[in-house]
Formats: C-alpha cells, sequence, structure tokens
C-alpha cells in the first residue's frame, strides 16, 4: 500500500476514521512516516496528530520540518495545541506561539491561561454561536459553510451583541423548527452553563447528569468563551477514576502498563519505601511491648490479624468516601453525617466480629482470656478504623490538601498502629490474668 | 407554585429541563405528587420516571393507577422499560407488559432476551433508519417528524431493503450536502458497529476511542437492530469503575454512600469476617514457628513491617492489572509478558528496599544478623508479591472467573502469608546465628 503510489494511498488513507489512520500511522517505521509527511497537507496530518499521546506527540513533531508543523498547529483544535504545548519545555511553546497565526495563537494562550483541571483548561474555542434575531432557514445556510470547523455542531449557542450567554438550541430542535421563524422564539432560554473555573470533575458530574452532548462555559460576567464536549468529559471521568485508584492503592503515577520493568520500579520505589519506615514505627510500637510479648510469646500470633481487619475495614470506608465523592454522591461538606454513620457502622462490625472472633479463638487455643482480648481489641480497633478510613479523604477534600495524605496504605497503616496499640494495651493491662 | 393552580404549574415546570423535573419531583411530599400525577400526562412524566433510580421507580409505581402506568411506559424508551421490569419480581413484569401496546412490549421484550451487561441489553431501539435511495431533502424533512421519538438523530442509519447495515451519515454531514444529492453518494460506508453480544465494557471503550456520539448494534446477519449513545456510556464506565473499585478494596456492593449504619454494616461484615479467617490462617503459619519466636522476641517487631511490604507491593500491580484491564491497555492474554516484567519491578524494588531496610535496622537495632534476615526476607517477599499482584486478575479474567477472587485484601493476605513464612523460614534456619 505504501509502496509509492501518493494518489491511491491518500484515497484510501483518508477515507479511514482519523482514530484507525492514528492506528495506522502508529505502527508505521521511521522512513515510512516521513513519506506520510510529504503525502499528507499539514491539515490532514493534524488530525493525525490529535489522536498521538503527548509522548508520541513529542517525538514525531521532532520529525517535522517547521513551516510544516506551524501550518498543522494552525489546523488543529486550539485546546490540543494548548495541551501540547503545556508539556514542551524551554521555551519552544512560545516559539511554537510566534510561528503560528496570529489569531489562532491567541487562542491557543487563552486556553493556556486558565489553570490545570478548570473547565477553561479543558475547554474548546471551536463552537458555533448565532444570534437571537437570526432566521431559522439563514442560520441552517451558515453552519452549511462553518460546520467543518466547529467541534460540534449539535448545539448552537445565542449570544446577544455583547457576545452574553442568553440561550441554546439543539440542531435537532432547528430543524424541526419552522424554516421561517427567528431564533428568539424557537431557542431555550434556560441555559445550564458553567464558570471558567469550574473544577472539570464537576463538570463532567454535570454533562453525565443531564446527559449533554456538550456545555456552554461562561465568564463571570456570563459572556459565552468556550465549549466542553462529551467526548472530553469521558476522558476526564477515566482520568479523575485512575487518580482515585492510585489514591487507594499507593500506585499513584504508577498505573501505567506500558513502561519497563525499570521505570515501573523506579515510579512505585518511593511509595514503597516510604510506606516500609511506617512500617519501623510499627516495629517501634510493638517494641514498646517487647516485655509483654516475652511472657507471651503466643500474642505475636494475632498481629497479623489485627491489621489486617484494621486495614481492610479502613479500607472499605476509603473506597465509600472516595468514590462517593467522585460520583458527587457525597456532598462536599457533610463530614459529621459520614463520621456518625461510619462510627455506628464500625461499632456493628466491631460487635459481629468480636463475637465470631472470641468464639473461635477459645476453641483453637483453649485459652478464654486471650479470646477475650483479642476480640475486645477487634471491636475497638473496628469502631475506629471505619471512622478513619472514611472521615480522612473527606477532610482533605475540605481542605483541598493533597490526596495522596488519605492513600490506602497510609490509612491502612495509621490504623495498623492504632490497632496493635490497643490490643497490646490491652494485654498489658491484663497481663496477670493470662 | 404547587398550590392549586393547574395551567401555571404546568407552564412553569414543563419549560424545566427533565432532569431538574425530576430533582423537583423527588423532593415533593406524598400528597403534592398525587397532584403531579393529576397534571401531568402519562407522556409527561414518562420523562421524569425515566430519571428516577431504581429503587424510587419501584416506589412511584406503586401509586400509580394501572391505565397511567401503562400509558406511561407506552411512552418511554424501550431499554428504560427493559430495565425497570427486570428489576421486578413475582409476574409483575408479564403483567406490566400485558397491558402495554403490542408493538412497544414486543421492542421491550427483545431487550430484556439479552444477557446482562452486553450491547443488546444496553442498546435503545429509538434510532432513525433511511434507505440509500432516498434524497437529502427529503430526509430532512422526515427528520422533521421523527426527531422526537428517537433517542439522536445525530447519526441516521442507512439499511437496504433487508435492515442489512450499510452506511451512516451524521446530521452535520446531512445538512451541509446538497439537498438534491441521494443518500447513497453523501453517506460513508465504512460503519463502525458492534455485535449484539460484546460485552459493555467494549463497546464503551469504542466509543470512546472514536470519540462517537452513538454506535450501531447489529445482529450476526448485519442487521441494525439497535443503538448505543454516548450517555449510555458513560454510565457503563462509570458503572465498571465503581465494580473494579470494589474489587481493590473487599468493599464489592458496599460502595454505596446513602445507606443507613446498620445496612452498611451488614453489607460489608460477610467480606470482614471471611478476610478475619484468612487472618486466623496466618496467625496458624505464625504459631508454627512459635518456638522460634520464643528465642527471639525481636523477630515479632518486623511482622507489620513484612507484611505492609508485601501488602502494599502487591496492591500496586494489582491496580495497574486491573486499571489496564479497564482502560485496554493490556490486551487480554499477554500474561507471559506481564508477569516478566512484574518480576524485573519486583527483584528492582526488594534490592533497594533491601539496601535500604539492612542498613537501617543495623543503625536502630544493632544486630546486624537481624537486618540481613529482614532485609534478604523483603527482597525474597517483594519479587513474588509483584507477581501475584499483577497475574491473579489477569488469570481470572481469561478464565472468565468472578473477579472478586481478585480483590485486593485477598491478594495481601496471600502475601502476607507467604511473606511470613519467608521471614520465618529463613529466621528458623539461622537461629543458631542469632
Amino acid at each position: 500500500l505504501e509502496a509509492g503510489d501518493r494518489k491511491q494511498f491518500l484515497d484510501t488513507f483518508l477515507e479511514l476514521h482519523p482514530t484507525d489512520q492514528v492506528d495506522f500511522f502508529i505502527k508505521l517505521k521511521d522512513d515510512r512516516r516521513k513519506r506520510v509527511y510529504d503525502y499528507l497537507s499539514p491539515e490532514d496530518f493534524s488530525h493525525i496528530f490529535e489522536g498521538l499521546d503527548i509522548d508520541d506527540q513529542k517525538r514525531i513533531y521532532q520529525e517535522l520540518d517547521e513551516p510544516y508543523s506551524s501550518e498543522m498547529f494552525n489546523n488543529m483544535f486550539a485546546d490540543d495545541v494548548a495541551d501540547f504545548l503545556e508539556a514542551m519545555t524551554g521555551g519552544k511553546a512560545e516559539d511554537i506561539l510566534q510561528k503560528m497565526d496570529q489569531e489562532e495563537a491567541q487562542e491557543v494562550k487563552e486556553l493556556m491561561a486558565y489553570a490545570p483541571e478548570t473547565a477553561g483548561a479543558v475547554m474548546t474555542k471551536e463552537y458555533v454561536s448565532i444570534t437571537s434575531t437570526e432566521v431559522v432557514s439563514n442560520v441552517i445556510d451558515t453552519l452549511r459553510k462553518d460546520a467543518p470547523d466547529a467541534e460540534t455542531i449539535y448545539y448552537l449557542y445565542v449570544v446577544d451583541e455583547v457576545e452574553r450567554l442568553v440561550g441554546v438550541i439543539s440542531l435537532r430542535d432547528l430543524i424541526t423548527a419552522q424554516p421561517t421563524e427567528t431564533i428568539e422564539n424557537v431557542m431555550g432560554t434556560r441555559v445550564v452553563s458553567v464558570d471558567d473555573d469550574m473544577d472539570q470533575e464537576d463538570v463532567a458530574q454535570l454533562i453525565k447528569k443531564y446527559d449533554f452532548l456538550a456545555v456552554p462555559v461562561v465568564s463571570k460576567q456570563n459572556h459565552l468563551i468556550g465549549i466542553i464536549t462529551v467526548d472530553d468529559v469521558i476522558d476526564i471521568l477515566e482520568e479523575e477514576a485512575t487518580e482515585d485508584f492510585g489514591e487507594i492503592s499507593a500506585a499513584k503515577g504508577a498505573t501505567d502498563v506500558n513502561v519497563s520493568s525499570f521505570k515501573a520500579a523506579r515510579r512505585r520505589s518511593p511509595w514503597i519505601i516510604m510506606l516500609m519506615f511506617f512500617g519501623l514505627i510499627t516495629a517501634g510500637v510493638i517494641g514498646q511491648f517487647e516485655e509483654t510479648l516475652e511472657e507471651i510469646v503466643l500474642l505475636a500470633v494475632f498481629i497479623p490479624l489485627i491489621m489486617d481487619s484494621a486495614g481492610n475495614t479502613g479500607t472499605q470506608s476509603l473506597a465509600v468516601a472516595v468514590r462517593g465523592l467522585a460520583l458527587g454522591t457525597i456532598k462536599k461538606g457533610s463530614i459529621g453525617k459520614m463520621v456518625r454513620r461510619e462510627f455506628g457502622t464500625g461499632i456493628m462490625l466491631g460487635l459481629i466480629c468480636m463475637a465470631v472472633l472470641a468464639i473461635t479463638v477459645t476453641i483453637m487455643y483453649q485459652h478464654w482470656m486471650l479470646a477475650l482480648i483479642v476480640g475486645f481489641s477487634i471491636f475497638c480497633t473496628l469502631s475506629i478504623a471505619t471512622v478513619i478510613g472514611a472521615t480522612v479523604p473527606l477532610i482533605i477534600n475540605k481542605l483541598k490538601l493533597d490526596p495522596a495524605i488519605a492513600s490506602g496504605p497510609f490509612i491502612t497503616t495509621v490504623n495498623d498502629i492504632l490497632g496493635l496499640l490497643i490490643y497490646f494495651s490491652i494485654a498489658t493491662a491484663l497481663l496477670d490474668f493470662l
């Protein structure tokens, strides 16, 4: 296919869906890729470039000569250019912007000015806006011309003379409307819009809730400045889920599958080493009770059980809290209610486990005092573990601190230490009876 | 607002977005709700009913009289009716279907016949299909009439005389096409479609990959039988992420935030109790080494450290594997590659931790033999823990077993037991040197 015939290649290739073009392109060898740059116009290639992930984009960018890449950037959606430039270092972004069209570059700069993960940073500038005095049939005619440049034409946003958002009409409603009507009479005036500094996760939840295909982004003065489309929302939701995943498993920044052993070890080791030092703290806690342990070595046997139960209960509560925050089912601020619920759950879990454990240990070890110590420790530990697991992420969320602090292993370690402290304290207090 | 004036209520209420109508409706008291049924036609109310979650739907359904609810079901999307009926027990579903229009009921029955979580089960029947011989302007005219009944009109599917899918055209392309063209000349013929028995997660990944707004579902004979829209995909992705979340934290089926303490405890306790029994196995393992422990009580101090490190490393690998499967970055079947990668990562993590730990323990406890035992145990444990964490979910996925077996706490427990076995075996072997 790729062996020389330019026209035939173009005919077949451009028929493909852009996503398939990307799949095809990325598998090519070096010299074949070069030929693609030759064959494709910067505009056609811009669709492929948009579909690459950031590491590939950087690599491919090196291969392009400057006039070609500048023209390509001009043809890309502004938000995709902004994403790429944000990943460039050392003044390279400035260079690229200068070589681009003034107007295009300006749009990209505006997008780059927003804080990451806000509506402003993920929105696109390529939307269709109309005024309320236009007539339906004229709007449809205009759409025929503008359609290729916009990211979606399925919602048309209606603005007044100073670009304030006043209404919205879906393409669906537009084509079912009388051709002679003015937009004013057919548009919806209850427009759901988001502020440019809204968190991307909240935007995603909003679009999900309303089943929108896109939502308009407005400035503080209600000026329409961009839109966020549903395909961006899917990416945002996946991104946030991956973040939450890392949070619970301390695999933050290490959920990448296609890296070498060495790279994976380098990314994961800081967590493992940090957590190992927490393990040394736990070791120190047990060390404090060495005398008790020397009296009754059997106590050591239940260390894993206390730790596992504390850890598992805490992680369950953590999962509930993290997921609840992500899905928006926990209202930010309802910490008090959550504490009460989890404390209640913990007490009940504790009572059940205490009963089961006391009976099992009495039977297995013929030692009812040991059973009592282990059972009562479990009860106290679980009651607290649920509260810690559920509330630490909520508090962190409220204080807007780095959620990594609430990672699963960290909470597990805290619960381990608490559990063992309770266990050995009770055991030491009752030493005379053992 | 709700205090009597029917006309005014209808005017305001029906202006609201259906999602807002639902929010408003669900907060009403009993007698107010009754008035809503009076005021709203079954058709208008069907949009509210569609927006409720399943528990509310069941409750509200009880309040409706039969002719009203039958008419409401007739007006709902077939997939929503199917979802509701699947949650009904005791022949109730049959009753409802019999009271519905023949044609509507037939569609619902077809949907209910598919296995859960397949494309067939989540698709909707309300799509627009056209034939390739039609003329663009006529199609647009038809759309004007059909638009309100279809779930999306942004893709039109082109079928031949025996309902086989032969092409697709977006509304965007349709309105930019010459009004006099026949569909044949403007439609795309490379249609991406899914089979009716495809897993819903794979469908979601496909739509995400191509940034589609909808994808057609076809039978084995390539007959068009339904479509899946992007808003369904968002729900599917969230559902799957929640499932994966439960998998890693043993909170399966318990990630619900708005339940009472009692209910939460009842849902979570089976896991905690089961895992507690695993803890008893671990206790048994340590019990085997009671003599060694009696000689050197200090060994007990490092039990938590060994366990935590094994657990954390395993959970990291698990998170990478589960997330990779969910995002499709791990190809099903590439187990061999994964095992090698993770084993390599484990060895490197093990070497780093061994070095750090040996030095720290020597300094803290002035006991180089102990440092050697702890360090070497960590090395062996981590090398294995990564492999177990990453490959167990892959194997389970391949064997199509219940993924709950691969839950985080289970893998952690397996790694705990292995780690402690290694630790105490090494210590026992070197007992004479301690």
